[in-house]
């Protein structure tokens, strides 16, 4: 089967280096290996093997009948949206880990897929490797889900952590900078909003219906201060920032802001850069998830595990129903 | 769609209660709702509801062609066994909480599933309530995971738990026994078989081949003194009952047994009977998971899940090839 990167870039390259170094695994899985046929990128990579599928074209890609599935990883909402729409009117799978085009267009590119009977997946846009929605569509699909809550921001737990530390804001700030952990523009990190799609994202899925995210209120860490972690760690806690979903009938109820939570609690000891998902059920309790909610090759494995999915999908002739509409 | 569930105690009674209390989810998943027109038991229960639907005859339940999935919640290797093979053969869908049965039968019968074009499930055998299995199937199909290790038993964790906080073995064991997280016989919990079991079919499915139980090398805590419990916090560790599988190129090596945990390693922080599986994968690194790895409403739900899957393949008429064979 042949599949298409859209964007070389972070998270793009970590699915060439999935795609290419795990075939046995995916032929495992799939029962053949799955051909990267096209990498769609404006810049040139010299003699980066990449090069000899290199293409500035996206209709090169949902033109070819050959293409089974094409996997987005541009980030930001535009051409991103346009790319995704054409790939699934195409028939074409697609998988994304861009968490602004699903909370933005989610319910109407799943619209999409349906409509050409084709899978639309995006478990990497939320809490990068970390399973998050296959385990609440599928194994929790008996639940009902009371609330989802966790750590969804790497960078924001880095700094927090090392303000714990003893440094300011600003010195973990420029750290985390350096590190890579935070970008040059910090914004969408330490303001929450990052966070904030996130949880729109799970919010949608669990609830059925589009959660805007511009609806949650949402609250970052730039104006933690070092006397309000000094002041909860005299009372046994860390602060961290907490993005929470809790549901009570057809109440939906968001929001994403920093907490004073207990040091033994499991969101406090959530380490660096590490995520944690920690879903509340009627029947099964607490379960907890957590591992790298970023990173290149973390994510891209969340990305591939959705292309096998859809691409064993379409071999079967089948793809899955919309998870959210934007009706209520 | 109809179901049929084998044994009305601790599981299956939870089994019952999940159908019947999460009808709207499981609706919402399957599209239709899922009656339960039998439960096979010996013993009788009253005006409690479950007894319009009692029977004592397993082929009034695989001769009914209206029964899509059996639901075998007895334990022990006899008769579930021969049940479950009757289903199958018979083309129903079976899931199974049952770790002894997959442990000892688990190649032979996806196999005989597989032949009659249906599904055998069983998230519910290892660590209860967590969705493990799944997890490692499908969420990781992608990786070459490099090993799997965890607490899978929440009865030892316990008492190590209350021995940390100065029982003594005996005392703490009489505890566990008072609140029901340990049989009367605790042997099965205690000398590690338990975990041992959930290991084996986590090593087999990781690795395609069965990986029989009595051929791996198990310690289990009785034998854990204080004194070992308080050299381990003088260092700042705790003890734990580690079941690992660790895979390098064609070699399993697998084991249980109790090892001292750095305080801080998300091992020795699992508390009372909780459990936890943390999975390192070669792209997506750590993945931990965490939730009640036992109790009646928490496994029953994890039997739930995969009851809503195989019955969603059912309607789509597709089933899922064998996780693992017997052959090496």
């Amino acid at each position: 089967m042949k599949a298409a990167i859209l964007g070389f870039g972070t998270v793009g390259s970590g699915v060439w280096k999935v795609l290419t170094e795990n075939q046995d695994q995916i032929q495992r899985y799939l029962g053949e290996p799955v051909e990267t046929a096209y990498v769609l990128d404006l810049r040139t990579f010299g003699d980066h093997p990449v090069s000899r599928v290199l293409t500035r074209e996206i209709d090169d890609i949902v033109n070819d009948p050959q293409v089974d599935a094409v996997i987005e990883c541009m980030g930001g909402l535009h051409p991103a949206y346009e790319f995704v729409h054409k790939a699934l009117s195409a028939g074409k799978c697609v998988a994304t880990s861009n968490k602004a085009l699903v909370a933005a267009y989610g319910a109407e590119l799943m619209r999409t897929a349906a409509d050409h009977q084709t899978d639309f997946f995006f478990e990497a846009s939320v809490c990068g490797g970390i399973p998050v929605l296959r385990t609440i569509r599928h194994s929790l699909a008996q639940e009902k889900i009371l609330s989802v809550e966790g750590v969804f921001n790497g960078t924001t737990n880095y700094i927090l952590s090392r303000m714990e530390q003893g440094l300011s804001y600003d010195a973990a700030l420029a750290e985390a900078q350096v590190k890579g952990y935070a970008e040059r523009d910090p914004e969408a990190d330490v303001e929450g909003i990052d966070s904030c799609r996130k949880l729109a994202i799970i919010a949608s899925m669990i609830s059925g219906h589009t959660v805007h995210y511009e609806d949650i209120p949402t609250v970052g860490i730039s104006h933690v201060t070092a006397a309000q972690i000094d002041a909860a760690k005299a009372e046994g806690k860390k602060i961290r920032l907490i993005a929470r979903v809790t549901i009570c009938g057809h109440e939906v109820d968001a929001k994403v802001g920093p907490e004073a939570v207990a040091q033994d609690h499991p969101l406090a000891q959530v380490k660096d850069v590490y995520n944690a998902v920690l879903i509340h059920g009627n029947m099964v309790g607490d379960i907890l998830l957590q591992g790298q909610g970023a990173g290149s090759e973390a994510t891209a494995s969340a990305v591939v595990s959705d292309v096998l999915v859809a691409l064993n999908d379409r071999k079967r002739k089948i793809f899955e129903p919309v998870c959210w509409t934007d009706q209520v």
